[in-house]
């Protein structure tokens, strides 16, 4: 398997890009080729600094890169040469089979829905985010590709979202809901109304409306809504259990009897923090283009860098997208029945 | 001064509301006269249980009760005697300067709104929500009452959150930020770039769009946004808070010696429930109806509920919606500089 790392992009490129290179190496043997795009001598130093084996390395050089601030589409269309650009334009080759990135979002949609186009039958890409909950993770999609969605895109997210959930995190009947400001079938506004009686008709495992109180407690894998609440949602979460941190840490060096507590207890902070963290989920895949890119954190660690990597390569080794294109393929051709319906028809 | 309280709604209706009557009596003097409304037997029961003085109270029996998920609107119409519409309708008739309800937020909005009607010039009215943040509060402005919001809703909604936050919180200038996913001002969607020139021409301290991970450490004052997006907020951060801590709460019990470093530093976790609880920043004011309707969590301790009416009493105190009337009225006759053009033109 071959992936392409888009070694410029992130907060800490390429430095924990390329570490987080160097951790997929040592972990995931199913990895052929990983081509790093980039400023090549920067991209050496590194590697050389880092002492990474390259044998299965290859640095394709660019000349530019997409800022964190720029504007998406304007940057994309522009630098030509940039990391990003060149690394999708990898899997639109057939040379690499994805594409990690943690730099500018907007960018890397930009890039794949222009470079790689949609897959038959998606009319929009939509980003899913597995956010940690009681029971394994819950996938908000879409969390930002797709800021002025209609009903009818949200209808192709669950579709998507729950192919993820199952062949990604193995949930057998992925329950589906839709984010709103109550349970009760009436309650959202225009759009979640539109999008619920799509839903409802889908054939999915569709629970209803739910509420952000129900993200993390009430068992569900998929959640669907417009980019725009996706990624609100997602950075509200994120900011939530960002601050309680910092003020919890705050309390407890306080004092020294505190400190003293903490240090006792310090294992039960360590396990909370890799349960909560983004790092150990790995990436946000970009679902619905026909390639496979994943969107790693602007701010990735190497461990974090490595998990999107890891994302990459369970994406393309469980055929994320040709399970997209059968289930969106039956919403074209409704003769056709979604295996909930042919199980109702034998029940 | 006088307060109608709402004594049956709440999922902890009437224990919990009547410990916060009892609380308020103890601690807020500026109080006349407290009408509770509700079951009068049930009323008189947990009154007596609670030995709270009576001199103070004036019930007001009703015979109906608007569940916690009863549709509002229908509910408000066809229930003319339950606790919250006759609640609403003493301070219509001007025996109650304020109401305060923890029961359906929707039936509370609805009955000051059918009842209540609006401040002159305000189109819609919002429910003002306040996060604790690092300088302060941050307070969200709408958090649902108007889920299919225009742009110019939210104009008004950021000029009766800075009033708001002047009056009540005592910040001289507020900040106000647009919610959005990402700074720059093209980002966001369709509806939020309308709001974004409306409110770069109003006079206020508008800083720009922000996001969510800018709740807690910009040190912003108002956010904006419609009622959907923010009542999905509110709901997620709280989610998120939640099972941060019930993830703790489990991590420090797994072995006898984090629960002996925890019971060490138990005065750190005290703190930080108290820093990001609800329960003592009170309830969330609809801001821009002819009347002062607090909206109390619908779990609402008596401590919450006593505090929920704390806020009436400075709402009414601060005068709050003469404040906004004044401000709304600029924006009516645009040819009156507002205070921040005024140090324009004067600097």
């Amino acid at each position: 398997m071959k992936i392409a790392v888009d070694a410029m992009g992130g907060d800490y490129a390429p430095a924990n890009n390329i570490g987080g290179v160097k951790l997929a190496l040592e972990s995931l043997p199913s990895i052929d080729r990983l081509f790093l795009t980039g400023d090549k001598p920067a991209i050496e130093a590194e590697l050389e600094r880092q002492q990474v084996p390259t044998g299965k390395l290859e640095i394709v050089h660019t000349t530019e890169v997409v800022g964190m601030d720029e504007s998406p589409a304007k940057a994309v269309r522009r630098k030509k040469d940039s990391s990003i650009s060149v690394a999708v334009g990898l899997v639109k080759e057939g040379a690499s089979d994805a594409v990690v990135s943690a730099g500018n979002t907007g960018a890397a949609v930009a890039a794949a829905t222009l470079k790689l186009r949609n897959l038959p039958g998606v009319e929009r890409a939509g980003i899913a985010s597995a956010l940690p909950s009681e029971h394994g993770v819950c996938n908000v999609i879409d969390v930002g590709a797709n800021v002025d969605a209609k009903p009818r895109h949200l209808l192709q997210y669950a579709i998507m979202g729950a192919v993820y959930s199952r062949v990604i995190f193995g949930v057998e009947n992925p329950k589906v809901g839709l984010m709103s400001v109550g349970s009760e079938e009436a309650k959202g506004n225009e759009f979640t109304r539109g999008v619920f009686s799509m839903l409802r008709g889908s054939g999915l495992n569709f629970v209803g409306n739910i509420e952000g109180h129900d993200l993390f407690e009430s068992g569900i894998d998929v959640v669907v809504c417009d980019g725009f609440t996706g990624n609100v949602v997602l950075k509200s979460c994120e900011a939530t259990a960002n601050i309680l941190m910092k003020w919890l840490k705050a309390e407890l060096k306080k004092t020294p009897l505190r400190m003293a507590g903490a240090w006792i207890a310090r294992n039960a902070f360590r396990t909370l923090k890799k349960r909560g963290s983004y790092e150990t989920i790995g990436g946000s895949p970009l679902l619905g283009t026909n390639g496979t890119t994943i969107i790693a954190h602007g701010s990735s660690s190497p461990l974090a860098m490595m998990n999107a990597i890891r994302v990459a390569a369970e994406s393309i080794e469980h055929r994320v997208n040709p399970h997209i294109e059968e289930e969106i393929a039956k919403l074209a051709s409704p003769e056709k029945p979604t295996p909930a319906q042919e199980e109702a028809v034998h029940a």
